[in-house]
């Protein structure tokens, strides 16, 4: 079971759209943990409580379902329409090979983390997650620039003090920006740093990655927050496209299909755009589900 | 945890409202396992399922429920809203010292009855249900008489194929019915036979009851459906109302509370008619819910 953590469009579902389809949506159950929402929109309204606040949350019932989840049980899941802001009835959940657990707040409590496999929180550079949640919202949910803006501003507080730490409890932290610097075309694809923290046995990418493919991804050692020695997977974006196919295929291959080709669905950013630091990133975490899985 | 089981009308509601107050509602939740419903009403037209056929309802979430509540955790219970037969929003229920689960299916399979420190199953006569049955869908739920008698008959078949057959698990059976060859005036209270099966310690109404109070209840030997020896309490109705008060504080004294009065919670019917049989048998389910939940 693996645990998708980050702040409102942090790209949550668009790392997990891709790595459902290449575990199998059939073999894969894809659970949002937004939804145990315990009060409809309005009944927040006047209360200084947002929807992330835990106290908005039924955390512990949520932490309930998360083991009988873990453990192969199902759980009948309370439903929030985001769109509406009402709560709505549950649905029926039931495991498979594979669950993904994606949400603000999947890492907050000791007891929900214990319940995961493996866990990444997506920690993309601030300036790139309100552009993403702005074209968004108003794009895909219809609201103005404005709103988002104001959205964003009600919701810094709680990001802070409780979607943010998350960052420190995952085993797998993804940071999504622009390289400073550099001055690639409109539509080069992002880079990405990967932390890759010894909390699960990691692969070993040292042997894997190759000197001629530096210019897609290097691994570098480094310190982490706390200060212990952590590898920093650096994935380029803007390397020519040759050469990000190559290692893609390098990774992919040593990760556990070495009779296979990259499929397509990994790295589809949903804009037209592949990127190959999102697709090299799904092949990690989906390397873990099927070790965890077996 | 006390299972309250029994057809549409059978008098769950009558029992528990009384028992729960004597054992104090801070002190106590009541749980509707008929809660679990699949499906919306719309969704059930057309087809051939009733509300009380097991494929209708979310049984492995209900017995999941039965064991979280069980072992003192909090659960999520789904709501079905019988008036507008939606399935709405969930709510949260929190263990306290005493659950009374009702119901229509709370004993249907093994892995619920389990769950349970003693068990009820209503079996008040057919003639008396349907009478029940009549007066509340009419009066309180606005159906007319001809749409009661319909949905008798529209569930008659799950009746007796899923609802009847946990008559055989419960620890006690209580069965409310007139005595024949009696011309008791309107306004007397009905009698009822107790089954107090050996499935559970039963307490030693041998011992309580004495000879002088016989017109109101006596004890007697018999077999049940299985063969098997069974002791049968039957409580009359018709006594002289200070005889019923007098039967009524020995049991209650004997039962465990050798300092206080009869609560008038007790016997209440809903209907302004105290009921003995139906007070008694509220003290026998109290007696074992304070020893279960010492």
């Amino acid at each position: 079971m693996l645990a998708v953590a980050g702040d409102s469009a942090a790209g949550k579902t668009t790392l997990t759209r891709g790595l459902a389809q290449t575990l199998g949506t059939d073999r894969c159950v894809v659970f949002s943990a937004d939804d145990y929402q315990r009060f409809d929109r309005t009944e927040r309204t006047g209360t200084a409580l947002t929807p992330v606040h835990p106290d908005s949350n039924y955390l512990s019932i949520l932490e309930q379902h998360l083991q009988l989840l873990a453990t192969g049980q199902p759980v009948l899941k309370p439903v929030y329409d985001h769109t509406t802001g009402l709560r709505t009835r549950p649905e029926l959940v039931e495991p498979n090979d594979f669950v993904i657990v994606h949400g603000v707040l999947p890492l907050h409590s000791k007891l929900a983390r214990a319940c995961f496999d493996v866990s990444v929180y997506l920690d993309p550079a601030e300036d790139i997650r309100r552009c993403w949640k702005l074209r968004r919202d108003t794009v895909e949910r219809g609201y103005t620039d404005e709103q988002v803006r104001e959205s964003l501003a009600a919701a810094e507080s709680a990001s802070v003090s409780v979607i943010r730490p998350q960052r420190a409890e995952a085993d797998i932290v993804v940071r999504f920006a622009g390289i400073d610097g550099r001055d690639d075309p409109p539509g080069t694809p992002l880079s990405a740093e990967v932390l890759l923290r010894n909390t699960i046995a990691q692969p070993d990418l040292a042997q894997i990655l190759q000197p001629t493919l530096t210019r897609t991804a290097h691994l570098r050692m480094t310190r982490d927050t706390d200060g212990r020695p952590v590898d920093s997977l650096h994935i380029h974006g803007y390397a020519p496209a040759e050469e990000n196919a190559a290692a893609e295929l390098l990774i992919w291959r040593a990760l556990g299909e070495p009779d296979t080709e990259v499929p397509m669905c990994l790295g589809n950013t949903g804009t037209g755009i592949r990127s190959t630091p999102l697709a090299i990133t799904q092949m990690l975490l989906r390397y873990h589900m099927m070790r965890g899985s077996r």
